[in-house]
């Protein structure tokens, strides 16, 4: 079954230094991370009904199974991935991974 | 350009009532949104790289666009909707939407 990482970073303080650091150097180095199938990310504002989210950014993940997320964050490439998150997401991050079906 | 709404439900006190509600009521209600292209849902647990996650179920909802998903709000079939899930989510529900690329 297929399965997907959401990652949803916090508002960050400089929002344009975030952006440039996140398309520019952090999504050369996650695409490394093996078994990757698809690769979202959200453009522009995200929003809640009520209006502004705390969210910044949004990145969607898809791998074909659960089993190859798991490999992922032990490869080598994900570690690198989540140590570089750890440096430029410093207003936060909240990832959570799943099987996803279409309903 | 496409648009998703993430739907993130917080982990219910009973998540066998929960989903026995949100598979047999509120999808079918759900469905009925005007402009809904696809309907992922998680299955089974959802995780985070550190163990458990919050949220028990994590729905996503595929537009053509920001502007579909603003009309899908407005319209009738999204209210009720909406205020079917202020019924069941008594645990917390986050709602956050955004344009989406792939990259």
């Amino acid at each position: 079954m297929p399965a997907q990482i959401i990652v949803a970073y916090k508002t960050p303080a400089d929002a344009k230094a975030f952006d440039a650091y996140y398309f520019g150097e952090h999504v050369p180095i996650a695409r490394k991370i093996p078994g990757i199938r698809k690769y979202h990310v959200s453009r522009g504002p995200v929003v809640t009904p009520a209006g502004p989210s705390p969210f910044h950014l949004i990145a969607t993940l898809t791998f074909d199974s659960l089993a190859d997320i798991q490999k992922a964050f032990g490869s080598p490439e994900g570690q690198a991935a989540m140590a570089d998150v750890q440096k430029f997401a410093t207003a936060g991050v909240e990832m959570n991974f799943f099987e996803s079906t279409e309903l």
